[in-house]
């Protein structure tokens, strides 16, 4: 299976300078070890996913930025493609499984997206069938080559922002961001750069396939668990091959340590973090992840997202 | 009275860079008007108060540096300036008065300061008494050029990050970060970018010393009501006459609008702030500020801070 090259993810950053922020490295929560924070959840549709989605429509010929585009996702993903089209001229249905949360579904159609409800089982086929009738390009949430590049440009900022950095540790769920981190790691750089990434364990997925080194799946009942709902996702064959190659290791959290960096990112970072964003801080915060001492700009934990619902945020964040 | 020059502001840039954070914008609540946000409360400190007292501590002589710096403040500067002073390696006393949160004590002792205690009215006279007996210089936080020309490198960078920007909305306290910001947008660009001030109604001591004409302050107990604690300060002569020359305009927002926008930019736009950060951010919403339709890019908001009693700042954001 061919791997993503350094090239593709310096191809991605030209191609989406200006339709995502470039996000400042900023301090981590006052707390031994210190470590960078690359806060992700600064994008306009607040986690990184806008980049992998700007790349891939950026990268569509004529034909296909004619019909437009579609995803499964109301989630991250899906907001992030309907951001990615509005900003590009586009065309974009997101098809989105009955019951999702009505606040997620509002912001999707204020990007200007189209949007289909089908019961949670339909939501791929019904993609495909708009591939098919409409001819719409289906971009997919990792699985996909453009998706881990544009992915992988937080990755290069980082070795740009912080030429000290030894260690990059970053949230993994179908492993995109993580795949293209590395990538930008691994090959990139003449520094040697590491990146671990992080799991919750109720969700630990991937931990599990580079352990056994083949592509393990958990059922949807089995991570239902984990708060960090943006990362109960499994790897794909494609994420697994990039992380079994070129990822240093991975680590797992527990939901205590998952809240405790959320309330840490709030009060001492003044960030507003989801869960799944909160998994790299809370590998660190726990001591899960072994770090140069004395030197703040050796470590960064990538601040994946804050699309969190407000309630929960609350609970989470509530002093003592 | 000599006013900074735009000169000032562009050497303090050179001066601090690498030092402080340079601050994306990124996007405003999703609400009506659009509009994008400078957040400051992603410096090191929480604001933007490290901008200049680090231009202040670089612009120190050789015999300035070692004796070191004196200021009398418990909040956002006192914490800015221990932080300055460690990174470039000066000794920094910071007097505070008695009560003063331990939180916040704590935090300027963790930089690596003196700290002295004092009852509040012999703040002033313990800074003065340093200064006599140990030679310490005296950094004070908004009544001196060194301190403008900092606060205004965000105007310079607001004006670099948003060619189409056409109106900048700032917090008004003391009056260093909006003089400085005036400064940059007034003499430095050959586009007319207007700078609008924003004050507390309970805290309106700018917009009526701008209205009469001359400077008018208000009792501390007539300020204590408004909640946005970091812009109680009135004006110094000093920056008083920069406002009056360069700031566009002055606005005032309510308590309910204040905490309205704490509450927007932490569920929608995921920053955690301070009321007095939020300030500006709350005219917007509340359609205060007039802003050209169309282009998002065309109104920025500075967030000034974000360092808020974890309490407090969730009885702001709990939903209804």
């Amino acid at each position: 299976m061919s791997l993503v090259t350094a090239d593709a993810v310096r191809a991605a950053a030209a191609r989406i300078e200006g339709l995502v922020v470039r996000t400042p490295l900023t301090a981590g929560p006052v707390e031994n070890p210190p470590f960078l924070l690359k806060p992700e959840t600064l994008q306009p549709t607040g986690a990184f996913k806008l980049r992998g989605a700007s790349n891939a429509v950026a990268m569509l010929d004529t034909e296909q930025r004619r019909a437009g585009v579609v995803t499964h996702s109301a989630g991250n993903h899906g907001l992030a493609l309907a951001c990615a089209a509005q900003a590009q001229g586009l065309a974009c249905t997101v098809v989105v499984p009955q019951g999702a949360p009505r606040v997620k579904v509002d912001r999707i159609r204020a990007r200007g997206a189209r949007v289909i409800t089908v019961p949670y089982e339909e939501r791929l086929s019904t993609a495909q069938e708009l591939e098919r009738t409409e001819h719409l390009t289906i971009i997919p949430p990792y699985d996909d080559p453009t998706i881990i590049a544009g992915q992988g440009t937080v990755g290069l900022e980082i070795l740009e922002q912080s030429p000290e950095v030894t260690t990059i540790v970053v949230p993994v769920g179908g492993g995109g961001l993580a795949s293209g981190i590395a990538t930008a790691a691994w090959t990139m750089s003449s520094r040697k750069v590491r990146v671990v990434g992080v799991e919750p364990e109720l969700a630990a997925e991937a931990a599990e396939s580079l352990r056994v080194g083949e592509l393990v799946t958990w059922s949807a009942e089995r991570t239902q668990g984990t708060m960090a709902d943006g990362v109960r996702a499994g790897l794909s064959e494609l994420t697994f091959a990039h992380l079994r190659a070129r990822l240093d290791r991975i680590v797992t959290v527990t939901e205590d340590e998952i809240a405790h960096a959320v309330a840490a990112l709030a009060h001492q970072a003044r960030l507003v973090t989801e869960p799944s964003g909160a998994v790299a801080a809370a590998a660190l915060l726990a001591g899960k992840v072994t770090t140069e001492s004395g030197d703040p700009g050796a470590t960064v934990a990538v601040i994946s997202g804050g699309n969190v619902d407000p309630e929960v945020f609350v609970d989470l964040i509530a002093p003592g």
